[in-house]
């Protein structure tokens, strides 16, 4: 089987890579890795025999989108985008990359007769946008707040309208916020969600700038992991002409969190913890969804963890060799 | 007030332009009426003191959108589109025109500094696909089972994006099957809800491709139109970044169609229907909503009819000269 990961150098296509690596439980021979900038093969994936190739991909190139597609892939990772952020502030790139990326892909997909590889486009629960039931269904609306949210939703119907004409089997994996996400702290909104926790595990500090009661939807980068790789394999009959799948999670409130976080690494770690009251990332995260029944994932065999004491086990031992504390 | 109709020279365009010389609520001043061809003029447009002009526009040319602009219309009317039928047989010209079409309108809009006019975007009842509950809520989700209604859906995001950042005011407008379509009977698997009673009601024969027991969700040309008007000078605030909207409308069966017939034009009427059943129509109409819970729309204001004597005696009054019978 060949495997083409677009967006490879990106912390998820990082670690996915890696994972063919790890778990060889996939039939794969070959794996191009793909970026804007040219992806480094993790050691666990070339220690294997999977022919690992790397290169430069820009989505926006539809010459270049073609060429990679020359050998005709059976498995495509989509994953690679303009951050919410970026695509907030740089309307036409999000467009660009997020929706025209996306789109040059399938384009050039169907252009290829006799072709229908699998693709697993990685979405996120960004296609919502507050107001919100308790518990977000499966038939439940994308009215998403941000221009990435929209450029996705957008890219999702045209991998079911595709997906239906027989041009590609593609699946949509509408990932939770990641976390906790390894790493440096960055300028994201969501950011401080992981900061919170990954900081403090090493003796940072870490701001907090939302109120503890804040409640949110994660998953750890294993599970999201979990996800893609079971996305890559699975019977997608059953998902009928409704490809894209909101990714199981956990509902956690920051204060949960924290008391995990107190749990692993104690009284001193939680005190690492700086409140700092920001109305704007206040206001942007009260649009973000809080909680979902993701159960047609969930039927399908799609898992993620059930406390963030587990969530910061996985980061210990994925992330700082099993051991917290300062550097 | 200047206003600009996109797809004039439809059904749905031409009655709209009509409406200008007939319902004169709105403080028009111009109207341009544009379409791949040069749309007429209605007399009852004619017949006021409000400038009209005609042109051709094909939404696919960017600088000529560009053109359509430069008087900064107040009121944009986007009816054009690929219909459904053509966007299924054509992926490539449905995604060009009803998608780059939308797309090059909006971001024509957005290039002018200063200038955020309200755009009242025609969209459909095919953004949904089954399986549906027994009334589809508000805020389920949009699962399009035809290129033309990923295509709406698709716009309708951008819509919702375009106005959240403040470039234009956009209304989406989902509507229901038009029913009683005037004209000549057509290709569209959805013609015959439309030509067991329009043929019929003239002398004619019609052909029922479908069960008695077949629901769908209907509004007369009077209903879309006067939707139409509604959404120009609706207060677009309660609507949020929510901006599509799911028209009211009757949700009737095929048998409940025929007993109207036979209420207004009697047992002769309803003898001209010939059943010759269809397994491909069957299959397509058995994919269509049938019942929708249109909420916010009607809270809003929107009005449609409420039995179907009352759609035929529409089409009677407004196509026939208010007599039934062979012409």
């Amino acid at each position: 089987m060949k495997v083409l990961v677009i967006g490879a150098a990106g912390m998820v296509g990082t670690k996915l890579a890696r994972s063919f690596g790890t778990d060889r439980a996939a039939d794969v021979d070959s794996i191009r890795l793909v970026d804007v900038v040219v992806p480094s093969v993790p050691a666990e994936l070339a220690a294997t025999d999977i022919a690992t190739e790397t290169g430069v991909l820009d989505l926006r190139d539809v010459a270049a989108v073609t060429s990679v597609l020359a050998d005709r892939p059976d498995v495509i990772f989509h994953l690679a985008a303009i951050v919410s952020g970026e695509a907030e502030a740089d309307l036409e790139k999000g467009y660009a990359v997020n929706f025209d990326g996306t789109r040059n892909l399938f384009d050039a997909i169907r252009a290829l007769d006799g072709y229908c590889p699998r693709v697993v486009f990685t979405s996120s629960i960004a296609v919502f946008g507050a107001p919100f039931p308790d518990a977000i269904p499966d038939d439940y609306h994308l009215t998403p707040l941000t221009s990435y949210g929209t450029q996705k939703a957008m890219g999702e119907l045209m991998l079911a309208d595709y997906s239906r004409r027989g041009f590609l089997d593609g699946i949509g994996i509408r990932l939770p916020t990641i976390n906790i996400r390894p790493g440096k702290p960055n300028k994201a909104a969501s950011g401080f969600f992981s900061g919170i926790l990954r900081e403090p595990l090493v003796g940072q500090e870490a701001v907090l700038p939302v109120d503890d009661s804040v409640r949110h939807w994660h998953a750890s980068p294993r599970a999201a992991i979990g996800f893609l790789r079971h996305a890559m394999t699975l019977d997608t009959a059953p998902l009928g002409a409704r490809r894209s799948l909101t990714m199981p999670g956990l509902s956690a409130t920051v204060g949960e969190q924290i008391e995990a976080l107190r749990r692993a690494a104690g009284d001193d770690a939680v005190a690492l913890i700086r409140r700092e009251p920001d109305a704007t990332i206040r206001s942007i995260v009260a649009g973000w969804p809080t909680r979902f029944d993701a159960a047609r994932a969930t039927a399908l065999g799609f898992r993620a963890e059930s406390s963030f004491d587990e969530i910061i086990a996985v980061h210990v031992a994925d992330e700082l060799g099993g051991r917290i504390g300062p550097r």
